[in-house]
C-alpha cells in the first residue's frame, strides 16, 4: 500500500484526475482463468455511479468501463477470462466542467486537500480537486469487481448505510433486500423518508452531512491474514481510511469494546457440525488478525461533503485572508457513495490476503 | 507492511515469542550519523516494561535492550551513531513461565488468537500465546525509539488513556506533565483514584476492561503523506489496528464527524506569521491523506484482555466442548501498555512517511 | 520489484498485450514539477519504433503517446508539468494482425514463452506473443523518458549495440555521434557494412543473430545505491535481464573479471580537482553496490530471435511431435531495438535508486 | 530486495557487521510444519566457513547458528518445526580481530566500498569492512538452508567452481561428487593440481584471482516466474550480482547467445513420458522468465579479492594521495567461498517464486 498502489498479491493501481480524460486502474496479480468482462465489472460501477438519485452529486458520468488488457478467450468455453497478465480497465471521464473550478482555483477550500497538495508538491490540479477527487474510488470499483471474481461466489460483501448525521437505523429492522430499494443503501426502511426530508432540508440549506458505513464479509474461511502487521483488520482499517472522507473505523464491537468487562468482549465457542460455532461476534470476525470464519464486521465514519454552499474563511495561495462558497456539482452526504467503494476495498484486502495466505500455506 | 515487517523506507521486522529466548527487531534504512545508544532506547522500554504497577502483568522482565548491529563511533564526536546499516536490537526473554502454559496447550482460549493460528498454521506455539503475544510490542516500542531520533527533537509524540471501561477522563482538567506521575498515563489526575479502584474490583473478579488510548503528534510539518493509498491517517490506522487487542481508530472528529453538518466539520483558516493558521481541528492535522501542520490526532479502542480467571466455554483441538480459566499474569486492562506502544507506532508511521517525502519531493 | 511493476519510490506498471487495442503504463511517485510533455517522451519512443529500417520488425506501429493523468499546467511558467500524481501513458496499438498468428494458436514456438506460459497459467494469449511480447518494451521506453526527466539533464544515458552475431566492434573507432547515424546504434562506422551484409544474408535465410549491447551512464554521482541486497549493480543486472531474450549481463571488466589478478582488478585513486579521479574503471562505477561517481558502464547479452523461418520441431497443446516455421513481421536481430530499451532500464533504476537515496539520507 | 531484505513472500532481512557482536538474519513468510533444526542449517554453513583450507580466510570462525524464534514441537511428532512466524538466526562473531584495521581507517581500499559508504552515509565502520564485508554472506546461507527446506528434498541445488584466473575446468571431466572432495567445489578433479599450485603462487605473490561459479538447480517444475519485471532469470540475475564481488551473470547460453543464429538458439521440443523433452538447454531451464521444468543453469563471475598484499595507490579521507598494502587475513580467491552463497540466493530466489506463483495460480 503505498502510493496509488493497493495490495501486495493482489494488487491494484490507479490513476486519473477528476477533470482530466479518463481514469483508470490495472489489476496485477490477479489469477488466470477466471470469467472477466466489462459486464461483470459494469454493474459494480452502476451503484457508485454519480447522477442516480437527488441525493447525491448530478455529474452525468455514464462511467463505462472498457477492459484494454489481460483477458482473452478461454480455449475450452471461448468465454472471455483473465489471462494472469494486468488487467488495465479505463473509464472516460465526460461531464467535467472545468470552468466551475475557477473560482477555487487560488483559494484553498477548507476540508480538502487542496492546501496540503500545495504544501506538499508546490502546485496542484485544482480542476475538481484533481488527484484527491472522490472521482479515483470509480477504479476501486472496477478493481473490486475483479476481486470479487477471485473471490468467488461463496463470499459474499455488503455495504448499507447505517447512520446520517445524527439518524440512525433501526437495526431491528434491518433487511439485506431493502438495501438495494432505496438511493440510501439503508438496510432499514423505516430510515429513508426520515433521510431524505433531512437531505432535502441540507440541500436547501447549501450544507452537508456526515454518516457510518457499515460493511460485513460472508463465507471467508477461518485462517485468511496475517499475524503481526499484516493483520486482517489492520489492512481492512488502512483501507477504509484510503477512502477520501474516511475518519474512523472498528471492526466488532469497536469503540464499545473500550467499555465492556472481559466476560462480555471473549467470543465464546461450542462445537458445530462444520467446525466451531461462535456464540457472539464481539470481535468482528477477526482475532490476532485472521479470520476466524464468522463474518467480517467493520464500520467506517464519513465526514461531510467539505464543498458547500455555505461561507466559509480560508485563505487564497497567496496567504491572504478571504472566504469561500463552493458551488459545482456534489454530494449533500458522501457517504452514500461511499458504500460500494467500502464494498470494494474490502474485496481488494481479501483477495490480496487469501492470495498471501495461499501463497505461505498453500 | 506485511508479515512480520512494517514501513517502506523506515522499515523494521520484529521477531520472537513470548516464551521463547529472546524477542528483537531489527530497523532497516535508517538515516545515517544519528545518535544511537542502548541508552537512548532504553527509556522508552521501560515506558512498557510489565511489573512496573499492580495494574499490570507480574511477569518480570528487566527488557534490557542490546544493540547488535548498525551503530558505530562518529568519527568527528566519538560517540556512537546510526551508519545506515540495519540496526539489530535484542531483548532476551527472562520470566517465562512456560509451565504455567500446559493447561492451555489443547483449548483455545476465546478471544485470543489459538484457534485462528491453529486455523491458518495447521499448529502453534501455546506458551504464552507465541508470537501473537503483546509481547512482541516490545520490539515495537525498541524501533520507535529509533524513529524518533529520525524525527528528531521538534516532533513530540505523546499518548494518553482517556478511558477506563466505561470510566472517561475530564478533557477540562488535560495535563501533558500528569501523564507521566500516575500508572495509567492518565492525564486527568481526577481519574487516578477512580481507576485505581476500578481495577482493583476487576482483578479481585478475574475479569478485565476495555479502554480508549488518545496519540498526539506536535510539530509534524504541513506535507507529510502520500495521496490514495498510502494516506497518513490510512497508515496510522492500520498501524494502530496492528497492536493487540485494538478494535477501532478513528482521527480528529472521528466518528462523531458524522453527525455533523459540514460547516462544523471542515476546519477554516485564518493567516498565521509562519503560515496558516486552523480555527479548529476537526480534521485531525491530516487532509486528503497529507498532514496540515496542526497536530496530528488520533483515539484507539482496546478490548478488555481475555485472559480472565472467570470460565468461559471453548473447545478444545479435538472439537470438544469444554471450559477454561486462564490463569497466569495478565495485565487486567492492556490498554494501558498501549500507551506507549501506540506512541511507537505514530513514531514509526512518521519516520517513514518523512523519507518518502522527502525521496519523492526533496 | 514483481509481476508488472518495477521500482520501489520511482515506480511504473506497464499492461497491454502485442495485439490488444492498446498498452500502457502508469508511472508513479515521480516528483512534481518537472517539465512533462508527449513531444518530450515520443523521440526515446520513435527510436525504439518498428518499421525504421529494412533490418527490424516491418510492423507499421507509430507509437503515439498519450498523456492521460499526472501532468498540469505549472502556475508559473503555464508549461505542463508533472504534478506527484501517477502519469498514465498510453499508446495504441494498430498494425496488429492477428491472423498470422492462428497457425502458432495451438504450437509452442521453441525459444519462445508459449510453453511456460501454458504451464503456468493453463491458457495464454497467443496473439503475436501476448504479453510476452516484446512489444511491451515500448512502456519501459515511455516510463524511461519520464525518468530521464527525474535524472535531469546532467546525467546521460548512452546506449550502444557492440556486436552482432560474431561481428564485434573495433572499440578503438568508437565515435558517440556515429551512434544515431546508423540503424544499428553502432559506434564504430566501420561495422556497418559489415553488418548489414550479415542482417540481409539471415533475412534471406530465414534466420536471426544475437547481439551485444553496451550501455553507459555518466554524470552519475558517488552514493547511490543501497548496500548489500539493493545494491545498484544487482538491479541494474535484474532489469537488464528482464528485457526479453536477455541471457547475460556484466558490469564493469565483468566476465573477465574472473581471469584478472587482484592488482590489476582494483581501481587504483589519485586526486583530482573535485574528489578522487580513478585510474581504470574494472568496477564500471560501482564498489559495494554504490556508484563511484564514475561512469556506470554494463553489458547485455541478446539471443537470437526465436522466430525464423527455418523449421524447427516442437509439440502442440496435445503433446503431439510437430514441427514450426514462424511466419509474421519479426526483427532478425531483436538486439538491435534493445538498445533504447536497455537505456530506458537503466534510466528506470538510477531515478528510483536517486529517489531512495534522497529519502535515508537526505 | 532493496536495502537489506531478499524476497517478497518468503523474505529475509539480514544485519551485522565483519567486526560486531554478531551477525543474523530473520526469514519471514516460511510455511509452517517445515522440519527446522540447528543442526539442518549448520552443514550449509560450514560449507562456506572460513578457516576449513589454506585456500580461504584464517579466521577462526565457528559460525554456530542460533534459532532465537520461529521453530516450536510439531504436535504430532514432537520434532521441532516451522510455525509460520519469522525465524530468527543468530551467529556469533568470535575471531574478529578489530586492530588488524586500524591502518585503513583512514584510507580507502581500492576495489572495496571504503570510498562508497563515506560517499553515501559520510561515515563508515572501517573494521573488516562492516557490513559490506562477505561475511554478511553467511546470513545468506543460513536462510538459503531454510529455503532448501520449504523447496523440499525434489529440487537439488549444486553449485561448483568451474574457473580460477584463466584455468578453466575441462567439462567433459565434470563429476557432481567430486565437488566435495576438494577444497575448491571443484567438479572436475585434473583441476584441483594446477588450482592448487596457481593459488599458493599468488599467496606467495600477495596477489589475488577471480573465479567463475557455476550454479545448476535440478528439479524446479514448469511455470515458476514472473512475466515481464519479475522474471526467474531476472530476479536470480540480481541475486547473484548482490553477493559480493561479482562483476557479471549469464544463463544458459550466456554471452555465447550472442554468438548464434536462431536455429541453434531455440531449445527443441519432443514428446516424452511426463511431458515435454528439450533436445538442449540454451535457454538455461527459463523461457519468458518462467521456468521450463529443465535444468536452470547459471554462472556468476566474480572478480579477484582486493585485499591484496601489493602496494596499491589511493587516498586517505582527507583526500591526500597515499598508498595502501592490504594485510589481515584474507580469501586470495573468495570465488571459492562464492559457491555456497551463489547456491543459497538460487534457493532463496526459486523459494519466494515457489510461494508467489502458489499464491498466483494455486
Amino acid at each position: 500500500m503505498s502510493h496509488n498502489t493497493f495490495g501486495k498479491l493482489f494488487r491494484m493501481t490507479s490513476w486519473g484526475e477528476s477533470h482530466g480524460p479518463a481514469l483508470g486502474v490495472v489489476v496485477d496479480g490477479c489469477p488466470p482463468a477466471l470469467p472477466m468482462s466489462e459486464d461483470l465489472i459494469q454493474p459494480w460501477l452502476d451503484r457508485r455511479r454519480p447522477g442516480s438519485s437527488r441525493h447525491v452529486s448530478p455529474r452525468q458520468e455514464p462511467d463505462r468501463v472498457k477492459i484494454l488488457s489481460g483477458v482473452f478467450e478461454d480455449d475450452r468455453t471461448g468465454g472471455p477470462v483473465t489471462t494472469g497478465a494486468p488487467i488495465s480497465l479505463l473509464i472516460e471521464n465526460q461531464d467535467a466542467r472545468s470552468k466551475d473550478y475557477d473560482a477555487i482555483r487560488d483559494k484553498w477550500r477548507p476540508g480538502h486537500a487542496d492546501y496540503t497538495y500545495d504544501a506538499k508538491y508546490g502546485l496542484r490540479d485544482y480542476r475538481g480537486g484533481g488527484r484527491s477527487s472522490a472521482r479515483e474510488t470509480a477504479a476501486r470499483v472496477a478493481a473490486g469487481a475483479v476481486a470479487r471474481q477471485v473471490l468467488g461466489p461463496d463470499i459474499r460483501i455488503r455495504g448499507a448505510l447505517i447512520q446520517i448525521g445524527d439518524l440512525a437505523i433501526d437495526r431491528g429492522s434491518w433487511s439485506d433486500e431493502e438495501i438495494d430499494r432505496n438511493p440510501f443503501f439503508s438496510p432499514d426502511a423505516g430510515s429513508v423518508a426520515r433521510w431524505e426530508e433531512r437531505l432535502d432540508q441540507l440541500r436547501r440549506e447549501g450544507s452537508s452531512t456526515g454518516a457510518v458505513v457499515e460493511v460485513v464479509a460472508s463465507g471467508v474461511p477461518a485462517g485468511w491474514g496475517e499475524p503481526v502487521y499484516g493483520k486482517l483488520d489492520a489492512e481492512l482499517a488502512g483501507a477504509m481510511m484510503s477512502i477520501p472522507a474516511a475518519k474512523g473505523v472498528e471492526v466488532g464491537a469497536g469503540f464499545e469494546a473500550a467499555g465492556l468487562r472481559g466476560e462480555n468482549a471473549a467470543d465464546e465457542m461450542r462445537a458445530g457440525e462444520d467446525g466451531p460455532v461462535f456464540l457472539s461476534n464481539r470481535n468482528g470476525g477477526v482475532l490476532g488478525g485472521i479470520s476466524t470464519g464468522q463474518d467480517i464486521v467493520l464500520r467506517l465514519a464519513i465526514k461531510p461533503t467539505s464543498s458547500i454552499r455555505i461561507e466559509r474563511r480560508t485563505l487564497d495561495r497567496d496567504f491572504n485572508e478571504t472566504t469561500i462558497e463552493t458551488r459545482g456539482r456534489h454530494d449533500p452526504c458522501v457517504g452514500i457513495r461511499a458504500v460500494p467503494v467500502a464494498e470494494a476495498m474490502m474485496a481488494l484486502v481479501l483477495a490480496d490476503q487469501y492470495l498471501r495466505h495461499r501463497g505461505q500455506v498453500g
